[in-house]
């Protein structure tokens, strides 16, 4: 009963190769084609490369062009980067391709506030394509911006939208724990954020998400970083804090009318925190408070929510949308 | 920037009167008309009957017919029964008219598996008369339903679903207590079951959605009724329920293949119960549990469900569509 989707992925990285991995299991999903840059990899087989423990077939290629015109898929899975302007280059290669995108990039979740003339322009471009393009993941995409709106629809009226995502990252990935900057000495830890490696992307398009899907015109949004300092030692399987070094970082952002904190967002990471959970604070008619015990696991439901979305972006009308715009996003069900 | 819909509501009993009464309060929204067949509030202003506080100039009708050609409404709000084939002769006569419906009707909210040809010939009646037709509410509609679906977005794998729905019904409405039983005796209970007048409408639709979603396909659904015993004496402002009478019901519904559990959901009311809550348990890849502290308010939110839908169904394209069909149904953000 379900379409089968033809897909080309478009970033073979530590994203790229998980989201290969999981449309490689589903059976509504083929993989035609890959696409890296990365000359240590190109040429390999997709499948060696992600780690699949099967043959695909399928050669990782630089020539993105080529790859889309041989392979004519639906969709791309495009996972490169979090700059829009980045990857602006890869959405038009693969949007004159006429192929549709589910991309990861962070600013493209919801980019008509920071970037409205990128939008516009890629709107325009998909438009005239047919094709349509979305950027999704845990976080931007869903924890902080599509849930607590999906939430509010239960409202007669809201006042504040508050979330909270708080990770305890001792059991993520090595380079998690490193992006969040655990181990690092207070210096280091401004020099990260002064250069900008250090931090999750996203907050201010989670922030024009929810405020667009209330129908809020805010007068700006605000964002902070801070570290969170370890108060005793904590050790990991790849690092190890002493107190009083970083722990991770703590990031706030805020949607603002007149004054009014309308949004807020707290984002934390960082080893040994108490723990993990995801929550969502409503003050309204009536009050909501919805929580997630333990959290959303960020690498496994950020490849969830773009190939269960696969299906979604390529019913809908062509365009530019948003995780706001799409009917429900719902996985495949186990062959049970 | 909201666009301005017109409403006819139809049917002017509890839950219609409270969605006038929060569509009156929204701007984005006008009252035009209102119908029901009850005589003795027949020619009495619909802000009267529905308690509003204000004039809205708009009698209440037992003429559907002339009501819609006369007032041309974008959106008709149908809250009169729970059975599909009893509100059939009132959406056709609203599709007829050439427009588009919100209805509170249960057994409309996901009607394909229990009633697939009315469905059918819905869906083709609202596509020829280039109209959409939604049934939603907070249950069906949101809680066992629409929600569970939508938090398998972040997983890789689902094996099974599990919602539950727990309410302590001592400060819901006195008719509400009344329907669940409450103050009844054992025999009472067993009676009213049989009469079909006690019961939570409902479960077998959000199975079917859910089902739909994940692309199950179910073998069976079964859904069981029974009672809840007062252990303690309790009183509420409008019943006083002994010790050993009926404190209220639970209900569970099952969505059954290959002899396994794919889908249980347990819907508990009851005068006296411990604490209210919604939540989802899914088994799956990874497991989720997630849980609305206090739960989600009946009357509350299956109003603001319907009313918060409202902009989702007219830019819908035409049919009959369900809540897993619609992009994110969220509320208008209060004016601050």
């Amino acid at each position: 009963m379900v379409m089968q989707v033809r897909a080309v992925q478009y970033g073979c990285g530590p994203i790229g190769c998980s989201v290969a991995r999981f449309a490689a299991q589903r059976s509504d999903i083929e993989i035609v084609g890959a696409v890296d840059i990365d000359q240590s990899i190109a040429g390999h087989d997709l499948a060696e490369v992600a780690g699949l423990g099967k043959k695909l077939g399928v050669n990782i290629s630089d020539e993105a062009d080529a790859v889309l015109s041989q392979t004519k898929p639906d969709v791309v899975f495009l996972t490169t980067v979090s700059s829009l302007k980045v990857a602006y280059p890869q959405l038009e290669k693969c949007i004159k391709a006429g192929v549709n995108v589910v991309s990861s990039c962070e600013e493209l979740s919801y980019p008509y506030r920071e970037e409205p003339q990128l939008s516009a322009e890629l709107d325009k471009l998909a438009k005239a394509n047919n094709v349509t393009v979305l950027a999704t993941g845990i976080n931007p995409g869903f924890i902080m911006d599509a849930w607590p709106l999906f939430m509010t629809g239960v409202c007669q009226q809201v006042k504040q939208v508050r979330a909270v995502r708080i990770q305890d990252a001792s059991t993520r990935r090595g380079p998690f724990q490193k992006k969040i900057g655990a181990g690092c000495t207070t210096e280091e830890f401004k020099e990260r954020v002064a250069a900008g490696t250090l931090r999750h992307v996203g907050l201010a398009e989670s922030i024009a998400m929810i405020a667009g899907g209330l129908g809020w015109e805010l007068d700006e949004i605000t964002t902070s970083i801070e570290p969170i300092v370890a108060k005793v030692r904590v050790k990991t399987n790849f690092v190890t804090v002493e107190s009083g070094q970083i722990a991770g970082v703590r990031q706030v952002g805020r949607g603002i009318r007149a004054e009014k904190e309308l949004i807020i967002l707290e984002f934390e990471a960082s080893v040994g925190a108490p723990q993990s959970y995801d929550a969502v604070y409503i003050t309204g008619v009536p009050n909501m408070e919805v929580t997630i015990k333990g959290g959303t696991h960020g690498d496994i439901s950020t490849v969830a929510m773009i190939v269960n979305s696969v299906h979604r972006v390529v019913q809908a009308p062509p365009g530019l949308v948003t995780m706001k715009d799409l009917p429900v996003v719902s996985t495949l069900g186990a062959d049970i």
